[in-house]
């Protein structure tokens, strides 16, 4: 056998039964003959807990001491998760990132992982001991302060260091059976998918599919290192993200619809239509650190010579966007912002579509035979995105599902086992 | 102005409110022009809540993986109150054991200091920080894994920093008003000691005086630190503990009265009076890792040939002494064992006993006339110890605190804060 890499979100280890569950999982994963590496995220609510007592004591923490304090919630659990393995009789050993040798830069609460050299858990494995390292934490290389990896920091950690250690697989365990064909608590029909690409896994990650990261499967993607995502209730097989060379013709067009309810629209309106002005825009909106998704630019009312400009952008970000807009008012000479938050975007993804045309027409079509109105269109070469009312995502998502031959047939077993995270 | 190392403990920083008072008082004494190193630990009962999250998983949890867990405590609590200080506008930095550069041996649970090596609290204190360390723990020179440095453990780490980075004084934060001829829960009149040899407070610390550890006395006595023990809760002077060149003759002649309700009697009841026995019962204790304080062989009976021989120990080993012993029964050929927790024993300490005789007969004296009847007794240089009934320690204390002048002139404030931890 070889060695395996498993990472257990803050869900699979909420307290000291979960603990114990998953310890003797490990167990069987080591006793089955493979080295074992952990990767453990923080205990249930406890990094939320450890905001909300910084917050007690400054509005505005300070990032380097702010990952000083959540890099404590990793500690606890990696530690009683290495206590519960070896009350089975297994030696296991734990790790903080730093130890694990996750070396970072200097951006603290989101730092990127500059390299990884995991020695001490070579060692621990050579002594036949299964390693448990912290998620979501590395150490800087330049000031040697503990950094936190940010959002998704967890699979990312566990997924850097199979590469690093040349794991044969990352297995990311989670409260659901994998990767699903649609959200299955929208489309009872959904079905999980068996394996999915690289790249049609970071579009669905990036559409609004919440099982995996963005960032750990470019990683896993560059380092050609498989991913198994599957659920830590079950022993079933999940979802293998893997290199798939070529489309073989069994495949499936859609290899799935995401869905995103996080997103809202800012419509500039009137801005004279000369060279310049939505350069002047957007780099206002990025100097507020705000992340563009989709943008559509309306026609210029030949008349007027004026047009609208629309973008999408997390609405956690909609006040910020709309504030550093007004203060460009003047400058510019657009007419008025509009702000919209009552949207949702759903995406078709699927490598199938490089070779099949017509998918966009037929998307538009069950759409509309749906009754869903779309307000803007943004494509990439495997993915379909549109934005529609959030009233209408549900509806939207179904009807694309079945358009294209997604539903499962009678009598197929869809499991699914939790909340869709 | 110089360099100031402050510790101050878990009911010090019990909550956010404490924090933030904790941390004006920190920038006080940065602002008086000191640098300011802090050492701080868990805060309120984190340390016995993660305990308690341990043996959830583990009846015995492995001491590696406890000291990690533990360690979280002291993690979180200075990052918080490096955040308030930063709140108030200065600029804290936090630091692990390890990053402090407290190295120790490997006894997880009990390591003992065999560096400080604080390379990165002097670049923070050069910079213009505060530097705030974790208290309690630190990393083994062998394993690079993180330890612990068992009971007082942050009073230890405070000294140690300070006396490395060549303090000036070593401020030891409590919940009372400093080190008091005896505890003020049972006499009322009891004074604060505006200072106190090292060599008293190790015998009033060994004796049953909790305010300050063993440990971190005989630590600061070997590098000449002085310490001052004050409460975090009042800006009054607290007690200097230092080093005191000769007896003044203003000084009184003894400097408290210290009692002890923690120990056990054993006694081995009709011992054959021949050699090697006393070897053998003590090699047998201390086999079972047990540490004794106090041993009396009362004059062999010429009749019998037999013995008693009594010894106090710690009451949490009182069941495994004795159990240590049974297993020798046949082999000494003594009679039977005794086991008798209800005592308690009061120590006089003070450094003029050298120069004044007959201090242990006033000490009898005056507990003879209080009606308290003397069971034990040990001496060293400057300090008398007797066993009492445990219900007759509060009586004895007063009378000897009364006996040798130590009650508080009438209108001489006494001020005292908490618990006489």
């Amino acid at each position: 056998m070889g060695l395996v890499v498993q990472k257990y979100g803050g869900s699979s280890v909420a307290d000291a039964e979960s603990v114990k569950r998953v310890a003797k999982r490990i167990v069987e994963t080591k006793q089955a003959g493979n080295d074992v590496v952990v990767v453990v995220s923080a205990m249930g609510d406890t990094t939320d807990d450890l905001i909300d007592l910084a917050k007690e004591v400054s509005p505005i923490p300070p990032a380097r001491e702010l990952d000083m304090l959540l890099t404590a919630g990793e500690r606890i659990s990696m530690a009683v998760l290495a206590m519960a393995i070896a009350n089975l009789g297994h030696e296991a050993r734990s790790f903080t990132g730093s130890q694990a040798g996750v070396i970072t830069d200097a951006e603290h609460g989101k730092a990127r992982i500059i390299d990884v050299t995991p020695g001490r858990i070579s060692t621990a494995l050579a002594d036949g001991a299964i390693a448990i390292v912290a998620g979501f934490q590395g150490v800087s290389q330049s000031t040697k302060d503990i950094t936190t990896l940010g959002r998704g920091g967890s699979d990312t950690t566990a997924v850097a260091l199979a590469a690093a250690l040349n794991a044969e697989v990352c297995e990311i365990y989670t409260d659901v059976d994998g990767v699903f064909s649609a959200d299955p608590r929208i489309v009872p029909a959904a079905r999980r998918l068996p394996n999915i690409s690289y790249e049609e896994m970071l579009e669905m990650a990036a559409s609004g599919a919440k099982v995996l990261h963005l960032r750990c499967v470019e990683y896993a993607r560059r380092f050609g290192l498989p991913i198994h995502v599957r659920s830590s209730f079950s022993h079933r097989e999940g979802t293998w993200v893997v290199n798939r060379e070529g489309n073989d013709m069994e495949d499936p067009i859609i290899a799935g619809v995401a869905h995103d309810r996080s997103e809202a629209k800012v419509t500039v309106v009137g801005v004279p239509d000369k060279p310049g002005q939505a350069a002047a825009i957007f780099s206002t909106v990025a100097g507020a650190g705000i992340n563009i998704d989709m943008i559509v630019q309306n026609v210029s009312g030949a008349s007027t010579g004026r047009t609208d400009i629309s973008f999408t952008a997390p609405r956690s970000d909609g006040a910020k966007a709309v504030q550093a807009l007004e203060t460009i008012k003047d400058q510019i000479g657009f007419e008025a912002l509009r702000y919209d938050d009552q949207i949702g975007k759903i995406s078709l993804v699927g490598a199938g579509m490089r070779s099949h045309p017509g998918v966009s027409a037929k998307l538009f079509a069950c759409l509309a035979e749906a009754g869903v109105n779309i307000e803007m269109i943004s494509t990439s070469e495997i993915r379909i995105s549109v934005v529609v009312r959030e009233d209408d995502v549900n509806t939207a998502v179904a009807a694309a599902h079945t358009a294209f031959d997604l539903d499962a047939a009678d009598g197929e077993a869809v499991v699914y086992g939790g909340t869709g995270r």
